[in-house]
């Protein structure tokens, strides 16, 4: 589970970078708590599958882009 | 997010009597209480990607296929 969290997380961050966003605008973007964007991208926070929704909008990505396939991760 | 939660319940059902599962089978595989399973398939949850996970994996199938496009949803 922590790995999980930590791989998207990362694709998070990879993805808003990619956009030339900061945590700051995503944050303001997809109405989630500035400070929880952080722990999102840190893998600290098991998210719900709206926030991804939320977050990918913003992104412009389809939310399955945003997932680790489970072969990837060692949980 | 009404509309999303009802179109991850529904792939998760299909997917589920795909596989020739019972929501007990599901439940007891996954770890997650029968009673939040009836839920998370009716939409009437916001189910954690955690979840959405454990559920796959018993569904022998990748997680991104149980997540709608978001052009499908009217949220």
């Amino acid at each position: 589970m922590d790995q999980l969290a930590k791989a998207v997380g990362e694709r998070v961050r990879y993805r808003r970078r990619a956009c030339g966003l900061s945590q700051d605008n995503l944050a303001l973007l997809s109405g989630i708590d500035r400070s929880y964007v952080g722990r999102i991208e840190r893998g600290e926070v098991n998210i719900t599958v709206e926030k991804l929704y939320r977050i990918a909008k913003v992104l412009v990505c389809e939310p399955a882009t945003l997932l680790p396939k489970i072969q990837d991760i060692h949980s």
